[in-house]
This record gives structure tokens, sequence and C-alpha cells, in this order.
């Protein structure tokens, strides 16, 4: 609709840029919300533990508490908070960290792992369902265009 | 990374759209907390206040709790909170609709819409720096395939 207000050519980038943002906010917002409510229907499960496990998963042979946050872009105090709960259920274990007497390091159980491979093929099926209308060809285009974009807010961040 | 652990064409859908919804994310997520980050520091405010801002902007003639709401994906609770505030710093009224007296309308004031116009000014310029690798082309494109997956998500929940 608003698009029609003006022609498109007469639109300033910025403006073309703030309503890709809108979208780009819509669409994530809209996911995320379907998929807290499958976890939690499903699995009893949150949003930022399934993040946990998964950063856990890609890295088998343990991470750091500071890894994680690092990694999920969320504080680590609520990095602690979800690491206590999983380890009180058996899904993840602290070990001690060899040469360092500060650190843990945090990985999966064999529990954990079969919980998370099983969530994670539900998660797979969710997504799936819901951008079904990405074809591979324009996922991938997605993909590219999103990755160039993400080298460029770090460089502006490194200024 | 992963992509050249198999060669693309050998990767099922699933696992591109996967892929696809991880990277939305993460440019979502990233840019939401520069957007915090920014509206704190240079108008002491929050990312749902300017979003509600941003919805009666939108509505000049005001807007029902439950309209704001349904366009912000928060809870009314939160929308209460958050109009209660703006209302005590006079950058929102509440005012009464005509044959509804449990209803009330919320719209900015003058002052209000003057503090949105320069906020909005801010929020356009911040965006246009952290998406400046897209070009217009490419932030068509973008926009069109969002738009495209949004209907389909509509018609996988009206199922």
């Amino acid at each position: 609709m608003k698009a029609q207000e003006k022609p498109l050519g007469s639109e300033s980038i910025s403006k073309t840029r703030v309503r890709l943002w809108l979208r780009l906010l819509k669409i994530s917002r809209g996911i995320e919300s379907e998929l807290r409510e499958n976890l939690r229907k499903e699995f009893g499960s949150t949003l930022p533990r399934f993040d946990v496990m998964a950063a856990l998963n890609r890295n088998k042979d343990g991470m750091k508490m500071s890894g994680i946050s690092g990694e999920l872009m969320v504080s680590n105090g609520n990095v602690t908070g979800i690491v206590d709960r999983l380890v009180a259920e058996g899904f993840v274990i602290r070990e001690p960290v060899p040469g360092d007497r500060r650190a843990s390091r945090v990985r999966l159980t064999r529990r954990g792992q079969k919980e998370f491979d099983t969530q994670a093929t539900a998660h797979e099926a969710w997504i799936d369902m819901l951008l079904g209308s990405f074809n591979a060809e324009k996922a991938n285009e997605m993909i590219h265009c999103i990755e160039e974009a993400a080298l460029h807010e770090t460089g502006q961040e490194s200024k």
C-alpha cells in the first residue's frame, strides 16, 4: 500500500532501507513467535534454551560460558541461568578447563544430545513450513544478500 | 564454512531454509540491538516506546489499545505501561470513543508528534547506515521476497 503512495523511483534510498528493515523485523518476529509457541507446546522448552543447546551441538568439545553468550548475543547472566537448568535436567555438564582453574567448559551429555536432535528435527520442519515460499534459489539469494550486509555492519562497528 | 562441508546442490531445501532463518535472525537481532543502544543514548528511550509512537504516527486519528498491540505483536499489558508513561510525559493523550463508553482512543499530542519526528529522522539515518550495503534494487528485491513469504505464513496460520 505504502509503495503506491509514491512512484517507487522517487523514494529515497534511506526510506527503502527503512521499509526493508520493517519487513525483516516483522518476518523474524513472526517466525520467532511461532517457534516459541511450538517449543513450549511440543517440548516445554524456550527459544533461549534451544539456542544454547544448538550452540553446544555445534561445539561438541564444549564451550566456555563467555563463548556461548557471545554466539547468542544474550547476556552472560541469562546464559548462566539457562545452563544451570540444563545441568539440573541432565542435558548438559560443566567440566573444569585444564590449566585454568577459574573457567569451566560446558557440553551436552548423551541425553542432552538426544533431546537436542529430537528438537532440532522438529525445528527444521517448522522452519521448512514457515519459509515454505522460498525455493532454494531464492533462499540462497537472500542468504547471500544478508551475508554481505552483515559484513558491512561489522565494518561500521570497527571504525 | 558450513556450506563448504557439502556441495550446495546436495543440501536439502529444509536445511537451506534453516540457514536462511539463522541469517534473518542474526541480522535482525544485530540491528535491533544497535537501535536499542542508539535510542537509549540519544533519546533516553526504548524500542517498544518508539514502536508505539510510530504506530500512532501512522494513525493520526488515534488508535484503540488493541489496535496498537495488534500492530506491534506485543502483549496488551506492555502497551498499557508504555502508553501510561507516554501520557505522563505529554507525548500522547487518551480520548473517549463516541458510542463506546468502555473504549478509549490514544493519539500523539503536538509535542509527541514533534518528538517522534526527531526520533524518526535519527532512526532512518541509523537504518540507512546499518543496511548501507543494500542498494535500491537489492533492497526492493528482498522486500518483495519477504512479502511473498509473509503471505505464505499467513496462509499456514489460517488453516
